[in-house]
């Protein structure tokens, strides 16, 4: 198949209601592209409306055109994540065995399709959306658009994919902890997500019911823009909807986390894109240093206090009666809830209710925070050897925010050479929806961002990750080795606290031994990303004794990396207590 | 002594102001009068000031107008319910295993004596502000000011009857479910309720955090707005406090119970002063019936829900570690919180939201709701029989209006024949609490009400409530033995469901017999309150098989009444199936 383009839901309205399209020509372009690719990633949807339906249903949108209403989006093809009812279709939450048949859609659904948009069926998710990976799911696990070996991010995954494969011009997602930002960052897009109340959750399965917000992927900001106009507004069906408000921000002082609390968990380039776009906003207005531990701590509570109980409370009677039904990761996550107390949750709500006057007290001094969206991205194998710790680290930057009451827009800000998307996120307080929108516009605008990226149609070299902690490290003897392979540097890490690394005694180059040892130490390494066919023509040059099996990183996962023989410390001298081999070889 | 007339804090600071007073005067009158009172209710107070240095303040404060400052609370006397820091006083929440010493006073202490106003001390109060009554607590029970065979009502008990007593102009209470209403109702006081946040909580032991509210006792509506002139607004420091905010209401449309709801537990007095209360009330706008249920269901939620579990959090490392140090009854109430989940307190929280989506929906049909502020009250005695069940019935028109996030005006609205006052309060959205005073004070202008009530000295007569079941009813031939004792209709019940009723065989005129049965059923009566000399007169006269002895009414409590003797039933017809006496006299 060819790369399709990103759609347009502006300019699909604009041709449908000027009569240079038509919604039925619309929905048969819409039906192709969402069949050709099924050959790629099938997994991106739950459940599909039938085709003759959705033509049924487009036909009726162009006889409302011909009777003379004018509908914003007139022929509009749009995805639900699986966790929103749309009548019609199952409601799985992506847990077969919670599934239900909803009678009615969604306030957010009725009112797209009052406007003449049509729901093609419903994508894929981090069950009951609880993650922010997208690899919590039974019905697959949507990849990266750009890059298949990549997690899409989620909970949202399916709907981020669905837009950034060009498959919808728009698609719903929801956020608690981060779900509408992550995914838009790792697949290039728009992420909006409203303040809470701004948008109707009634018909949303509750992840943490008290601060759930539906949210919009979109490739352009103007086509969030014009979701918003039609889906905010107070629904008294909803007991979290608010009455609208507007906030105005000028966007000018713009709040940046403190340098030494900047954390890309080791991806310099992640670093270097964020450092960028810092770089841009600060000819749009002025960069404020912000102490982000007040924020940090409250996102704490979200996996690490009372909020998990909400989680449960929304799913008690299936974790209760058929616990094995749950995704084994999402599980962890949810059985504690059963076991916190009701003084425990008042604590964190009071907890909280103080965090919540520091982040007030930020908007004395600045009008919106920039942040990067995460500070990393993760392949999809290394997510399934610690699927927790991963996760929380993609939380960094999002967890926060809903639980202080605050509106972002997730906008794309450069490329990793992998093709994942880096993002940053413009927060604000609640009801700055409009204005963070104005502002994540200027911004674009002035970032003059490279192209897209292409899609992984599922031709793209599949890589490895590789550990090196001797001679190939950078600005050592065998650095050439992994720079003639076209390399790419993924970041300095430590291996986990089990490894020693020794001095070998006749190796030339000088050349470590890092051997496995539960009383060990932390040993400095970099990694490095090479395409499948270079990585196998690197380790056949590995001489004895060393070798290439897996290391252990000091965040629980693992990538390939040296190892060596047993006989290759005959002789050698343990120099686990410097730390790594560069303090070794600087002190010769 | 003499009765002592009401202080008025406006008058007070006028005349200080004006130089027709001083501080140190006015502290001097306050000393004599508190000192007075103490032969009455010493249980009043948990903890004074000592004199001297009071006099030292209110040299101070006399300093501070002669250096041309102009105070708007010059020279007035207040107390402070003991759940409040005041430096310079242990803070007892009235469980002295509790007491600490606060480094600092409450922001609302720093306030007002900021506008010149000077705290004597503490008091009393229902332990840790649980309760509606004043009777559960260690430091005795204050006593109602008009009938000291009454309970003051609570928890801020104390407060209450200081200001009724004449003691300072005005006290600070604090409400939950109402503390702050119906002690102003039960001592014929103004008791104003601010909405949640105007006034700063810091510094106040906390009862449910989330929903606690600060508030003023006064002789005079003026006085209360006075006192929230000074303390309305925003606090930094407490995580509750909200932006100050002023909603208008007309006041025109004013919401009443759909009658089948208006519940006195069976006080026709009280019934009939609201009845009044709604006629004045009618005149000023227009009456709408609401249905109450939404709001009850609410109010259940207080000591039925998880919003228990904040008080339990309160005192949770006492209750834990030394739980003979709680009141038995508030033990009971909080220690079913320890038991309770996060995952119920989640599902109140989201049942709460519901209800208050109903309650908001109200305001789109009245601006205010017009309630009693009880249905009526109790002697001592009866509290201390069933200290759980009635202190609930006083809570009925009270206990949702902190967790439906609205504010309350409690007025006086007449006195029972005991001397008890009754009270209407009017309830608004949040932040209608300036249009609220507005309303009071306009009802309280065309309700011309009586003049008050002596205050009871401890010289009163002391009382006792007779329940009769046959031909002392009222309109039966031996009804003259009652009203001939100038016996007052308290109001008709039933016993609980474990008596049989017997019509006598050979009674001249025909009498009942009422005997114990717990297979029994609820038996109509009568109660009425004597004199006890004229109770004692009146149990000379009953032949037998006849007796007076205790009865037990179907909401728990006991009262006097007749019962019989085991051969009253020789030959007697077993007339229980017909619920009463009336019913069986009518039947003949």
């Amino acid at each position: 198949m060819s790369t399709p383009e990103r759609l347009s839901a502006s300019a699909i309205a604009a041709a449908v209601n000027a009569g240079r399209s038509s919604a039925v020509a619309e929905m048969e372009a819409t039906l192709a592209r969402i069949a050709a690719y099924d050959a790629v990633q099938p997994q991106v949807w739950i459940s599909r409306m039938d085709p003759n339906a959705l033509l049924a249903q487009a036909r009726a949108v162009d006889a409302r055109m011909a009777a003379g209403e004018a509908l914003p989006l007139a022929g509009v093809a749009f995805a639900a994540k699986d966790n929103i009812d749309v009548a019609g279709l199952e409601t799985t939450a992506a847990c077969p065995a919670f599934a239900y048949r909803p009678d009615a859609s969604a306030t957010v659904i009725e009112r797209l399709e009052a406007a003449g948009a049509i729901c093609v069926g419903k994508t894929n998710l981090d069950q009951f959306a609880t993650g922010l990976v997208g690899t919590r799911s039974p019905y697959g696990i949507p990849r990266n658009a750009s890059n298949l070996a990549y997690v899409s991010g989620g909970s949202s995954s399916g709907s981020a994919v669905a837009v950034a494969a060009g498959l919808v011009a728009f698609a719903l997602g929801t956020d608690t902890a981060g779900s509408g930002r992550v995914p838009a960052a790792f697949n290039h897009l728009v992420g909006f997500k409203p303040s809470k109340g701004r948008w109707s959750t009634r018909g949303l399965v509750p992840a943490c019911r008290s601060i759930d917000c539906i949210t919009v992927f979109t490739d352009a900001l103007e086509d969030a823009a014009l979701v918003d106009s039609i889906l905010a507004g107070f629904d008294a069906q909803d007991p979290f909807s608010r009455p609208l408000a507007d906030v105005a921000i000028s966007g000018k002082r713009i709040g940046v986390p403190r340098p030494d609390q900047r954390v890309f968990f080791g991806d310099l380039q992640s670093e270097e894109l964020y450092a960028r776009a810092l770089e841009v906003l600060a000819e749009q207005g002025e960069l404020v240093e912000v102490d982000i531990a007040p924020l940090l701590e409250a996102a704490q509570l979200l996996y690490g206090g009372p909020w998990v109980a909400e989680r449960t409370a929304a799913v008690e009677a299936l974790l209760r009666a058929n616990p094995d039904a749950i995704d084994p990761t999402v599980r962890s996550i949810l059985e504690p809830g059963l076991a916190m107390s009701a003084v425990e949750t008042w604590n964190g709500i009071y907890r909280l209710a103080a965090l919540a006057r520091h982040a007030e007290a930020l908007w004395d001094s600045m009008d919106a925070l920039a942040f990067p969206t995460t500070g990393t991205t993760y392949r999809v194998a290394e997510l399934a050897e610690a699927p927790v710790a991963l996760n929380s680290n993609l939380g960094r930057y999002t967890n926060f925010v809903n639980l202080l009451d605050m509106a972002a827009v997730a906008v794309p800000a450069g490329a990793r050479h992998n093709g994942t998307g880096f993002g940053i996120t413009l927060i604000g307080p609640a009801h700055s929806d409009l204005a963070l929108i104005a502002m994540a516009s200027a911004y674009l605008d002035a970032a003059d961002l490279p192209p897209l990226p292409p899609l992984d149609l599922g031709d793209r070299m599949d890589t490895v990750k590789l550990a090196v902690v001797g001679a190939h490290l950078k600005d050592m003897p065998l650095h050439w080795q992994l720079t003639s392979r076209n390399a790419q540097f993924v970041g300095a890490f430590t291996t986990a606290p089990t490894y020693r690394l020794y001095a070998m005694a006749d190796s030339v180059p000088p050349k470590p031994a890092l051997v496995f040892d539960k009383d060990g130490g932390e040993i400095a390494l970099e990694v490095y990303e090479l395409g499948m066919a270079e990585f196998g023509s690197f380790v056949a040059e590995v001489p004895p004794p060393l070798a290439i099996g897996t290391v252990t990183l000091s965040d629980g996962t693992s990538v390939k990396g040296f190892v060596a023989e047993p006989r290759a410390i005959e002789g050698a001298e343990d120099i686990t207590r410097l730390g790594g081999w560069r303090a070794y070889i600087g002190g010769l």
